[in-house]
């Protein structure tokens, strides 16, 4: 098979990944939990660096920022699995995620879907190496973490 | 842009992965810890539905297969990032890491390379959805998985 034919088919099934995953059995809240944490953890460090890129505090590299801004959109595609029902603050102990969460579903769900987007828009514009457009788009995906946590994070 | 090319072009960017990242500044060890731990809760998140499914305790899903396949292959290119040198049992108190992955780097380093390695083929293999190939090469992967925490893992 052709590589980039190859590749672009790792991508397609990689789109699907709003879906829900099957698992053998639900997976116990704590687990749930440390996935979730997984995920976030992951997108900072993938991130950070972007950030540190973008304000000058590090030379720019255009393909570390293709890179990271990558991990960041596969990561925010992975994300609405680690928030499954019953893997609240009520379950898990070490967590900062708020009830709201699962009380204001439709609303989270607004705001996952925001950062997905901008995530994605990041990655895309990284890609073309233009680095007062990835300035931008990190701004812009940088207010969709910000607005999420705001409500739905504990500080 | 072609939208599989532009998917394309992504998955290129992500073959680039086994570059070392640019970091705004090294992280610390914790962080590092804390970045390999999570890289492997979402390989393992990923990685033990597929063995229910090969182990017939749930039906088998081609789709759900593929993607948690992609999911491990992607975060099996993410892990060397995470065994930076000074993020060992030394310097971090939560952690399985042995010391030989550094004092035996080189051996380290190919058992990593087998891993990604069948992880590809496990994906590659996901995404032609045929079980019984996929059973064997479910297999195969797991073997590196065991070799390496076998020698590299503090039990």
């Amino acid at each position: 098979m052709n590589k980039l034919l190859e590749i672009g088919l790792v991508g397609a099934i990689l789109g699907l990944s709003l879906l829900p995953a099957a698992q053998a059995a639900d997976p116990k809240p704590e687990d749930v939990a440390q996935y979730r944490q997984s995920v976030y953890t992951i997108i900072g460090w993938n991130f950070k660096p972007i950030g540190a890129m973008v304000k000058g505090e590090v030379p720019f590299d255009a393909a570390a920022v293709a890179r990271h801004a990558q991990y960041v959109e596969m990561m925010s595609k992975a994300a609405p699995e680690g928030f499954a029902k019953g893997s609240g603050p009520d379950a898990v102990k070490k967590t900062e995620a708020k009830p709201e969460i699962w009380t204001k579903a439709s609303e989270f769900d607004t705001k996952m879907k925001d950062f997905q987007q901008e995530a994605a828009k990041l990655s895309e514009v990284a890609k073309g190496g233009d680095e007062k457009a990835i300035k931008a788009q990190f701004g812009k995906t940088a207010e969709t973490c910000k607005a999420c946590h705001k409500e739905f994070r504990k500080d």
